[in-house]
């Protein structure tokens, strides 16, 4: 008789396996309050790795971290009109605290933006106060009517940055440079996935930008991930925040301000760019386990040497799990591990001892081989450095597959079916992208053909990536 | 005509002097909601590594790190009677959100402890499970009727511990391992604070804990300030929350749990431990600038060798800034530098380019003495060891000159004046702890002469810290 599957298979449900993988790899479970998330030890350690690759690249861009309060006076909010249409329907609002109603209520951040807009007002005076570059670790909230874990969750995890500059100039060229270097870099080199970056539509901009670029992910099911957002604010909040300086000249100046921000919703694009029916599999660079030693056997000298093996490997700077459950099957550990993504498990038996060796299975590419005790951890590391290079590979293939060109709006619906289509902005316009949205198809962002990105006002030459999204 | 202090002096307004500092070295503003604070870069940088540090130290003692939602049903807090007791007058509460009226209100967390103990219910099953060690790094709120900046703030950012085990054996050695092992050493170690640790009396200890530690520190003004607690907490949460296991006898035992924190409290502490009346002096193991180099004038080879002497310190792993504002005076750009406690400068003008030296200031001595350009990098590094180790020296130093030994609860009350009193708990006890109120000192621990921590029950031969505090 067949096993049963651990997981629903991805063909067959997809958010169905998706929420399996969230609970049986230990990554997150519901909180008691709709909407909300508790992120498991496994889960927040591969976020933890996440926040240090990107806020490494933060720091390398001139960034500084700062804290600024959860709680936010409701009139800041209403001081930018766009900003708050845009956040309104989703504030959670605290109106009685320390025992008593509260004269005037204060809203949980749903965003940073006008908090911090207000102290930059207050800290930039001068032209030598800019480019003032702040960026913020914390948790937001959203009241989200459709919650999901990882990827629209009620609380979640990001960075915010927040810089204000002498020119338009400066403020575009800053948000491009979080953009490539830190998000686009990051999401290729660390998390394996290659992000086709480009700008949103007017339509589809943050609520008070002039312009917003994202980067978008393939996911295995060919829809869209929006993984992370660069936004050129303008003039806009810095009007409303009064964040002006004097200039070398001695005149009053208007700053330009930006801003960007990665979330936990990464999170959930790493599960869905990368896993497949047996689980997750994770990029070695995150994996809170880059390679676990399993003893096959009960044997006191196998456990003995996986013990050995082990403190060999994290000698060597490996992150390692020793499994020695021996009371329970090989299978079930084995399927354990593959659930959790772990790039590389080295097997050992009483017969590979007695023949001085282990069998390396590896996760990503799916194949077993022998390799000399003796030459473990070179073996291993190069298990890893392929692993991460397959795995950027692999995602690559399939986003090109499921990438179609198209020269027509229905052609571009059909092809959105199982991915994505390229076809010229001129053909969508505002008016198509109505048309697209009866089928729940959106333009997920705009580029040139060679990859470039125009200013915003330049239509020229540009390439409309259209598909469904999460 | 004498120049006005940078700074209040200590000794005519030690809490003005804290703001001050707070202002002048820029870690902190108010924030706009009563008792909310903004941590600014250079505040926020001391922190990170604080955190760095502590993280790394809870990790060795194998727990790890996950995360719960911020927003607790009302209900969570019910079901432990005293510890909702502890906090309802403290809590901030939201009625509204989506743009309705919740039907359950819930309450930003205070603590996670109940949220925490209602997963740790669900995921310890068996004896297997145990023991389960969770930290959280997360903001929580308290509303305060007297908020002051790191050291009652409303929002307040901190890590949490939740632990359960098998035995209270197990959970009473573990909680000292945090004590000892996590927040002694980091706290003597790290921010070179020599603190006491010693258990609280019973009228002391946290809402539903049946024992609670602290690291009490002397701060330069006498006073006490609670930098970190570790609590048993019984059986009492994990009855509540039905954390309970299957022994391997296959019988249903109830489990036992301790909980323990650390927070930017911390911050507050090192400003007031080690800060002198021209400003902080940050440990060079926090210190986001352990050296600055600076150029004494607008000369284009100083300026060069400045900017060649900070590479080259980069290189060599120091944390540089490099000063080269020429246009402000030494003397303001040195005060400057003093505020913000940065412990190594170097002054480089043209004729310590002329004679191949360097001028090296050490903030914590208070000294300065040529340096040889070809071993600047050398005697960096034995300055940097050198501060660290006089810090912990000097704050050892006021520590114990401040701590007068007494025998009766008048003369104690007389020492709290300028510092802290010890004398036998015997002569103390619930009464006396009502008495010493009446002149706000309290009884800040208890410990053995030897420094060792009885169990909590055993009342021999302890001795009683007391003193006023923050």
């Amino acid at each position: 008789m067949a096993k049963a599957p651990v997981l629903t298979p991805q063909a067959e449900d997809f958010p169905r396996w998706y929420q399996d993988v969230l609970n049986k790899a230990e990554l997150a479970d519901n909180g008691p309050v709709r909407g909300t998330m508790v992120i498991r030890p496994y889960g927040y350690a591969v976020w933890e790795r996440m926040q240090a690759a990107v806020d490494a690249r933060i720091k390398a861009a001139g960034a500084e971290n700062a804290y600024f309060p959860l709680f936010i006076p409701e009139s800041y909010l209403r001081r930018e009109a766009e900003h708050v249409e845009g956040f309104s329907p989703e504030l959670a609002v605290v109106t009685h605290a320390g025992g008593k109603e509260l004269e005037e209520p204060v809203v949980v951040r749903p965003t940073s933006e006008t908090v911090i807009g207000e102290f930059m007002g207050k800290w930039v005076q001068s032209y030598r106060d800019l480019p003032l570059l702040l960026n913020q670790w914390a948790n937001v909230v959203r009241w989200e009517l459709r919650p999901r874990t990882f990827l629209r969750s009620t609380e979640f995890l990001w960075q915010e940055g927040h810089t204000a500059h002498a020119t338009e100039t400066d403020a575009a060229a800053y948000a491009r440079r979080i953009l490539f270097d830190v998000y686009e870099n990051f999401m290729r080199e660390v998390l394996a996935i290659p992000v086709v970056v480009g700008r949103k539509t007017p339509s589809e901009r943050f609520a008070g930008a002039t312009n917003t670029m994202t980067c978008e992910a393939m996911m295995v099911d060919g829809k869209a991930l929006q993984m992370g957002t660069s936004h050129e604010l303008g003039q806009n909040f810095a009007r409303a925040f009064d964040i002006t300086y004097l200039d070398d000249q001695g005149s009053q100046q208007v700053a330009w301000t930006t801003s960007w921000g990665v979330s936990t919703r990464m999170m959930g694009g790493l599960i869905m760019a990368h896993g497949d029916d047996r689980g997750l599999r994770v990029p070695p660079a995150v994996a809170p386990v880059e390679v676990v030693v399993l003893a096959v056997r009960d044997d006191a000298d196998v456990v003995d040497r996986c013990r050995a093996l082990a403190e060999e490997l994290r000698g060597a700077g490996r992150r390692v799990r020793l499994d020695d459950r021996t009371e329970l099957s090989m299978g079930r550990r084995a399927t354990e591990w593959e659930l959790k993504g772990v790039p590389v498990r080295l097997e050992l038996g009483p017969r590979d001892l007695a023949e001085d060796r282990a069998v390396l299975a590896r996760r990503i590419e799916g194949d077993k081989q022998p390799v000399p005790l003796a030459g473990v951890a070179g073996a291993v590391d190069e298990a890893l450095t392929a692993a991460q290079t397959s795995l950027l590979a692999q995602a690559t293939t399939l986003r090109d597959q499921r990438i179609a060109a198209v020269s027509s709006l229905d052609e571009a619906v059909e092809a959105a079916g199982v991915g994505w289509a390229t076809l010229p902005w001129d053909l969508v316009g505002e008016a198509g992208e109505s048309t697209l949205a009866q089928s729940a198809v959106t333009v997920r962002c705009l580029r040139r053909e060679d990859g470039s990105l125009p200013d915003s006002e330049d239509e020229a030459g540009l390439v409309a990536y259209v598909g469904r999204s999460y």
